[in-house]
């Protein structure tokens, strides 16, 4: 029993709500795409997904992937390249990418909140083309003419897939540590070494694979700075397989249908992209849209969970409402609904998810205004909004899920706990996006780290410009000063916590490392309650009884009141600062 | 790979920290029972579970359990009839019961902590001894000569087992829907209707299994009140089957080797236990030891988890501390512990769990007392610490438990979501502690509809003179007083976050159902607080640099820093009250 269906309603609202038609539309790159033509391609998009993906989610799960060691190769579950195929055939690949290369040229803010349907139909699908389609981004920023006239439009199209090999076994996190080796040979390189982790790195949906690796020149200084980016065919042009084979696959908690796997280079042919010793750049290239992406996965699993627990719930009758007028005395029990505490858990994941969607839908946004905007401001602006709210999205969105599939679950009771239902799945599928693409720490320590002190703060100010500039009219409009007045408190919070972060960590770097991750989380719901203010804002002034209206300002009620304040608890964390942590005998541990 | 071990010495150690030895040793009926006598009892239990019990851990995940519709019967997954009659020859069955009735007559504090134990090395199998432990205590205080001779002797060998027959498809939660129906016929009555999720229904390690049933007599009036209890053997006296089947067992996100059963009674015989209409009142002896449990599930996987995240971290070298003194430049990178937020993670997953584990040592031993002490006084008041705190330890450490063993994968990255190490396990398993023995929720509304209300507040005053009593001097104690003041803050804080509450509550009774979570989750934090500062004081008078003393010392700093904080956010939850909550359109969620 599954219930999904995409929110597409939801899709269009914030297409408006963060004005889609005068920053994006307006753009001479997207004269095409005015905003019916947008919800038209997300709603063919997503009718695949629910028609074609959706069907084989539980069997990806069930039968999950084959490894056959003779041949090295791994076989996906029946019905997945039938699946890719139709999907290729269709241009799904190929929405977002320069139509010189082949792609639509659509809109990056319309494919991203189409690929969130694509994640919650089949979230380990969905992970081969949105592999292939960071591979494509990383090429259209860092190839020349010859590599990307080698491949660039097979990926594009999806014919080829696309992968990232960076995880070795001494080093995840750490890439500084990686020892594959490439020897110059002619005009290519040979690379020898294992990778980890590696996700579809082999499996049978397309005709060839390309491998975005990671490894070392001969001449390369140690750590970082020492890492180039190389390309890895499976197949070469004259149709030779290239020495690089899958060792093994993974067995995980989730994500069955997504191959896992060790993969052996043994004298692999490859290309360099980009600079030499350069190749941590050409990767972050991917990584950014790749961890907006993930963040994206925590709401598609909210979202489809939800849909699942609010299904099960109107159709449940279990114990009587505490307030005798709401008791339904023709039956012997009343509609959960009624209970207060049912309640507040879906709205506990609906007010979230829809507030992590809206920050999802304005990162997105932000990323064509800074790449195609005629007007460099904007695209500074942007650029700067991308920047800081990238690794808020990746680890509050992929954390928030994993708890509101939990929460979902709760809804459901025992049921839930079944594989009756899809919520037990989509749990063990959301855990992995905390760690993977950066653990959550990661991005904590890039957001504290690394964003906030660019350009001295510069980050931060052009965030908390547009959070005042949304506060100052809607605290004076008394239809939106009680949803206004929490976010200002916590706003001003947030300014004061920076500042003393700031200072704290000038005094002693490994502030940063102790307090980061609450401090992260603490941004991260000030930034939900300021995407809930402007969804508030765009409702306000249609007709009380309309239904949009009711349910978007009661939501935003829900979130200001109940969900906010827990900003409190970690700006208190981030306060306390390192000694709990450091001041410790480590080895008492 | 499973690192686990039982943490025999803390087991000791909260004995000594809760005054065994004066408080329960010291009554009559454990005068056997010196605490030497006990942490040896522990050691053996745990050593029978380490060596027989862990190794079958993984085998029952991934064979499962099978269940045969033909026979309608369930074959348990190899080696565990062995390790169960392994088990009960060793007299592990009946460590906590009457000697009468041929049981060891060990405490019950003694008896739950060993159980983590079980827990820890393999949940699905304890939850069998675990459920025949409930019937036993269920037995012992309701049933009459006749039925102990013929059932009592048999569970408490654990030679039979035992099961709690509730649910039915159309009422888990609210069980006065409950249509089974029981017809008399001469000694005894004939069963018939169909109950759900009944956990070791059926399965192959015993030769028979008693259900305790809940089932309607011809005459019962609706709802509640009109439930009784029987006690339906899987075979009779003279070896016939007796008609109550397994019609399937239902598949489950985890506790794979722990049989989920449809359980058909066809026209079954089974026998009164108590009076008529009274049933709930006898299946509620057994529930509240079984809640109890069940909270010891999230301390014992938490633990596990715990373990096996520090065995991870100890041997894992990534990326460099950012404290230059602290780098190794013997080595390419620092091990993972000298990062604070790594850390971070591992002691609150430690700090929280010795503090559950202390939690459950004091209401065990309190149960002891209530039952067994000479002392009017002294079980009276025994009595209102265990009936107030028992939705707090169910709710909060499954909750809790829950996070723990999340934290734990996030310390070990991805390594952790595969199946190289059992935390996904864990994780799968541990969730449905928030599920059964009645729902999180269930607790609070016990707690603040049932407990708090109890004598006019009693219960709370009982309570919170104990926290007083510890504040007072450890607040005059400059060893102690930076633990004390946090906690007599949010002790305080508790005490006006409870006359509020009540207040709000007999204004409108449907506030209960909107806060009581968010008040049940406050509460915790602060008797966690409680119990780590009875465990500081225990240690306090130790040399300073012993390491039992300053491992205790900086846990309950980070407790009391990091941790307790997050009561904050649930007062303010319970504060505003049920307006988000209640005041939407239901129809639109």
């Amino acid at each position: 029993m599954n219930v999904y269906r995409p929110p597409l309603d939801e899709f269009r609202f914030l297409l408006e709500t963060f004005g889609y038609s005068e920053n994006v539309h307006s753009m001479e790159r997207f004269a095409e795409f005015d905003l019916d033509t947008c919800t038209d391609l997300i709603e063919s998009f997503a009718t695949y997904c629910v028609d074609v993906l959706l069907p084989l989610n539980e069997v990806g799960d069930k039968v999950g992937v084959h490894f056959d060691p003779e041949a090295r190769s791994v076989t996906m579950p029946e019905g997945f390249r039938d699946a890719y195929q139709g999907f290729i055939e269709n241009g799904f690949g190929s929405v977002p990418f320069d139509p010189e290369h082949g792609g639509l040229g659509a809109p990056f803010c319309v494919s991203t909140l189409a690929s969130e349907v694509m994640s919650a139909c089949n979230k380990s699908f969905s992970m081969c083309p949105g592999l292939t389609a960071g591979l494509v981004d990383a090429l259209e920023a860092n190839a020349d003419e010859v590599l990307s006239a080698k491949f660039l439009e097979k990926l594009v199209s999806g014919e080829w897939t696309g992968t990232m090999a960076l995880t070795e076994p001494q080093c995840g996190t750490d890439l500084g540590l990686i020892t594959t080796r490439a020897e110059p040979e002619g005009d290519h390189y040979l690379l020898t070494g294992t990778k980890i982790w590696i996700t579809f790195a082999d499996h049978d949906m397309a005709d060839n694979i390309v491998h975005l690796v990671l490894a070392r020149l001969p001449d390369a200084p140690p750590g970082i700075k020492g890492i180039s980016c190389f390309l890895v065919p499976k197949f070469l042009d004259d149709g030779t397989r290239n020495p690089v084979f899958v060792g093994g696959t993974d067995h995980k908690m989730g994500i069955h249908a997504s191959p896992t796997c060790v993969l052996n280079f043994e004298g692999a042919k490859g290309w360099i992209v980009g600079e030499p010793h350069r190749g941590m750049k050409t990767m972050f290239v991917m990584m950014n849209a790749a961890r907006l992406q993930v963040g994206a996965e925590g709401v598609a699993l909210g979202e489809a969970s939800y849909q699942n627990a609010l299904a099960f719930a109107k159709d449940r009758r279990q114990s009587r409402s505490l307030d005798p007028k709401k008791q339904d005395r023709d039956a012997a029990a009343d509609n959960i609904l009624v209970h207060p505490d049912v309640r507040r858990m879906l709205l506990t994941v609906k007010s979230t998810t829809q507030a992590l969607r809206g920050l999802v839908c304005w990162i997105s946004m932000n990323y064509d205004i800074m790449h195609h905007s005629a007007d460099e401001d904007a695209r500074k602006k942007a650029n700067d909004l991308v920047a800081l709210l990238t690794p808020i999205i990746k680890s509050y969105g992929s954390e928030r899920g994993f708890l509101n599939v939990s929460e979902a679950m709760q809804v459901m009771g025992g049921a839930g706990f079944t594989q009756d239902w899809p919520v037990e799945q989509y749990l063990r599928d959301v855990r992995i996006a905390m760690i993977y693409e950066g653990t959550n720490h990661i991005q904590a320590l890039d957001l504290v780290g690394r964003k906030l002190p660019t350009g001295g703060g510069r980050l931060m100010r052009v965030f908390a410009a547009e959070v005042q500039e949304l506060l100052t009219p809607a605290l004076a409009d008394e239809r939106l000063a009680a949803l206004a007045q929490p976010l200002a408190k916590e706003a001003q919070r947030l300014s004061q916590t920076t500042m003393e972060l700031g200072a704290a960590a000038m005094a002693d770097n490994e502030v940063i490392g102790a307090v980061s991750s609450a401090y992260l989380n603490q941004f991260a719901l000030v930034t939900l309650g300021y995407i809930w203010l402007r969804m508030a804002k765009q409702v306000v002034d249609l007709p009380e009884d309309d239904a949009v209206r009711r349910s978007k300002l009661q939501q935003a009620r829900f979130y200001m009141e109940v969900v906010l304040p827990e900003a409190g608890t970690f700006a208190k964390r981030v306060k306390v600062g390192k000694g709990p942590v450091t001041e410790i005998d480590v080895e008492l541990l």
